[in-house]
């Protein structure tokens, strides 16, 4: 009833331009900005932190697994791709090439590619390490006694773009991919399929983000794979981010790479590998399902502060006191443990106007915001924010005043509060955006043809058509600029005729725009 | 008196060939191995852990010092080397150069650079990030409140070398750079200061390696530094390794780059700027430092796994007694805390029989190792090895038969005391190859003529000469093959003459054969 009071921190709003929206709030939140590279992005310290957590919490649940970090070249000979024409197919072969090792003058006060320096055989920026990963598997694994070899690598990699959006395309982004090798078929899929799970419960647990993992159409596999898994988020413009994938490669990988054990029998046989990996990217669907109209809202978890506090300074004498209350509730908060690790508290005495410093932790969605002024030190009192609850009916910021110690109290619980509201959210806002019953191509078109809502996804009910009976279907979509994302993963069994073909559906797909 | 019985774990010694025996540590330690792309190596599981220790342990003191990490571009366009002509010329100009951004087929089966994409102007692997930091600071700083501006990266870089050594000198590695931009000079250096205090607390109390921490003359400068410091090691064979460098750079960088900010009384004035960086050549000192005739002793701080347990197993009935017996003893570890973190204990299951396991563990240096065999798990007992103190005077592995609460009892005293150990050996070892009282420039010669002996560095006192005369100093130490290290920052005063130039002598150096 209110809304029209409210002064939200952003000038545009997701309703008004949701793309706009999405690079205002990465600007305000002090995320990331343009690098004057081409295509690269320079990560600020929020957005870097915020990578830190994800990177810190992920390589947990990598090292928790078996799965052993390893660091590959950033470099790969071109002749590592022309081996692997399919690979290079699949990433349409933009990728950055090195061609020379030295600079040296250009006679006109500049600087040139030195021509005696040129490469024998150029060099590529890794798009992936696969290719390089698998030379080196080929030499680490001579028995089934070395299997199964489970190795991971964080790394920046290089994948050349020509249309960019901060995190979620980037010529160069940082990402994490497991390469595994493994005896048989079994071991390989539930290792593809573990990594999916992990990626599954990460995407929820930690990043509040509602995920459905399941199985990649045919034609939306990697290169090579046998079998390609993701997990899907909807963002709030309910278009679909991929957020993550996993995929079983069969033998055909470990064929071309060489990667061959000696069985229990003493006969040489082929590894089956699997590869998965998430990346930067998930930062752009942390904003997508989280951010609103005032900026950022960082789930604690992931959250480089969870908790800022903000004396309101004067520049008086009054300070030391107000800095000193403020730094024993520092301190205590900072002793606390939440969500499982010690709680991560900001005590900012920048010089600065707390208003202006609190609009700015706002925008960059630190989880709970205290203010505290020199009246509060002295009647042991907080007055603290919690940013998903932000407004006041009245169109005021719902600060609620609070003394220290039963603040103190519940500051754990708060923060985890945070977290599974923010889930619970992205979860309703989702569910509400899937859209069942959907029975014509012709409803399908009118489904997606409004231009301002915000349609979702649909679920429709598939024969599962392959070779040239998909490619139609995937054009017929297409025409609408919509995908198949996946097939869920824990789908009800269907019944009735495939959407498409007519054909009786053996499974349920999500169909929707995407990123 | 019983050396001779020793049967070392690797076939090269350090005495017979210093060089060989360091490839041969790092091949058997199964730390990095070559990759078959030039200069690049791969970095194996355990040599990445001792990174990845390293890594986290020198981020928290990073952070512990409020400076933030962010992430900037891989690649640098090549006019910002044109501007930075003294950054350029050293790194030699031996850098990646990256032409085109696309590759297509050549005709004739393979792949080339495709001449329709090559970039209009040419990408730079960064080979540090300076110039692209100092446009992102020139941004970010404004006023005097935005000041200290203290950031840090880690990332890979690329300098074109044309002889490498794994860990030591490779044309791509992994490393920390730190710029810091400060309202004036005193600020930029207490924080150059700072940072090389906090590399020697590191190396001496992480890595278990004494340094010396001093400034480097004028010559060693990095190009535009007004002071150039660094933490200088000494390896087994006698030689320096520069482990670390902190740069003042004066306002001559910030200058270039157009760092400036707007002074409290509203003036503009020039940043001071600051810079300072550790790498996986830490490693090799690491390696150079600890490891002995039977392969690598990785300080307990920085191993991976600080207690591997071998069980013996027999693959028969009683191995299910024996794997719960060492699976109780891995938990109880686990449980532990030493040298302020959780103990890292292995239970290595893996099929081989135990002496291998042993002698593989022994290689890669394992601070404590623990067999145990059935009776033992009969009888309640351990047997457990110091990775320093390997042999027996009999010539037989160090094992210690031990009841197993006993063990338990003493096991974090042990890793504390495998830490001390090792920093207190180095210590030792280095001292006592330092050398005070050489007198003249033949003397010198004839101290580092011999060649079969490790005569370590040589501290000399000098007049602290400059231009021209410090140019002739360094051309008469390169004749000896000698470079000069530092100036130590902790040194007594010095009396008497300039070693070099008979002036009144104002400071002590060191003298040294270098990595």
């Amino acid at each position: 009833m209110t809304q029209a009071k409210i002064k939200h921190a952003l000038s545009v709003t997701r309703e008004t331009d949701f793309a706009q929206w999405y690079q205002e709030v990465i600007a305000e939140a002090e995320m990331a900005e343009e690098s004057g590279v081409r295509g690269c992005m320079v990560i600020k310290p929020w957005g870097y932190g915020i990578w830190e957590r994800i990177q810190q919490l992920m390589d947990a649940r990598i090292k928790a697994a078996g799965v052993e970090n390893c660091y590959f070249p950033l470099f790969i000979p071109l002749s590592y791709f022309a081996k692997e024409a399919e690979h290079v197919e699949g990433f349409a072969k933009e990728m950055a090439v090195v061609t020379h090792h030295r600079l040296i003058g250009d006679g006109k006060g500049g600087l040139m590619p030195d021509p005696e320096a040129k490469l024998e055989e150029p060099l590529i920026v890794r798009p992936t390490s696969e290719t390089v990963i698998g030379a080196a598997m080929a030499r680490w694994v001579q028995s089934w006694r070395d299997l199964p070899l489970l190795t991971n690598q964080w790394a920046n990699v290089v994948r050349w773009e020509m249309r960019t959006r901060m995190f979620l395309r980037t010529s160069e982004f940082l990402w994490q991919e497991g390469h595994t090798a493994h005896a048989d078929r079994d071991d390989a899929m539930a290792e593809t399929l573990r990594a999916l799970e992990m990626y599954r419960t990460f995407a929820e647990e930690v990043l509040a983000m509602p995920v459905v993992a399941g199985e990649k159409p045919e034609n939306e596999r990697f290169p090579g794979a046998v079998a390609t898994y993701s997990i899907e988020a909807m963002m709030q413009d309910g278009k679909a981010l991929q957020a993550g994938t996993s995929h079983y490669l069969g033998t055909g990988f470990a064929e071309a790479a060489g990667i061959r054990y000696q069985d229990r029998e003493g006969k040489q046989a082929l590894c089956h590998t699997a590869s998965w990996g998430v990346s930067t990217r998930m930062i752009g669907g942390v904003i997508m399902t989280h951010g609103d109209d005032d900026g950022l809202r960082v789930p604690p978890r992931i959250a480089p502060q969870q908790i800022v506090i903000l004396p309101m300074l004067r520049e008086d004498d009054g300070d030391e006191a107000l800095l000193a209350y403020c730094e024993e509730i520092r301190a205590r908060l900072a002793a606390m443990t939440a969500l499982g690790e010690p709680v991560r508290v900001l005590l900012d005495k920048r010089p600065g106007k707390a208003t202006q410093k609190r609009w700015a932790w706002v925008k960059k969605g630190a989880p709970l915001i205290l203010e505290i002024g020199g009246r509060d030190a002295a009647g042991g009192m907080v007055s603290w924010l919690r940013r998903d609850r932000l407004w006041r009916e009245d169109g005021k910021p719902n600060f609620t005043a609070e003394n220290r110690d039963a603040f103190l109290g519940s500051a754990v619980f708060e923060l985890e509060a945070i977290q599974r509201a923010l889930h619970d959210e992205a979860r309703c806002k989702r569910d509400a955006n899937i859209t069942r019953g959907i029975a014509s191509m012709d409803a399908l078109a009118a489904f997606y043809a409004e231009d301002q809502r915000y349609p979702g996804w649909v679920e429709l009910s598939w024969s599962r058509p392959t070779g040239a009976e998909l490619d139609q279907v995937v054009q017929r979509l297409k025409a609408l600029k919509l995908t198949i994302r996946n097939t869920p993963m824990d789908a009800e069994p269907v019944s009735g005729d495939c959407f498409f073909t007519g054909k009786p559906a053996v499974e349920r797909i999500y169909v929707a725009r995407a990123y």
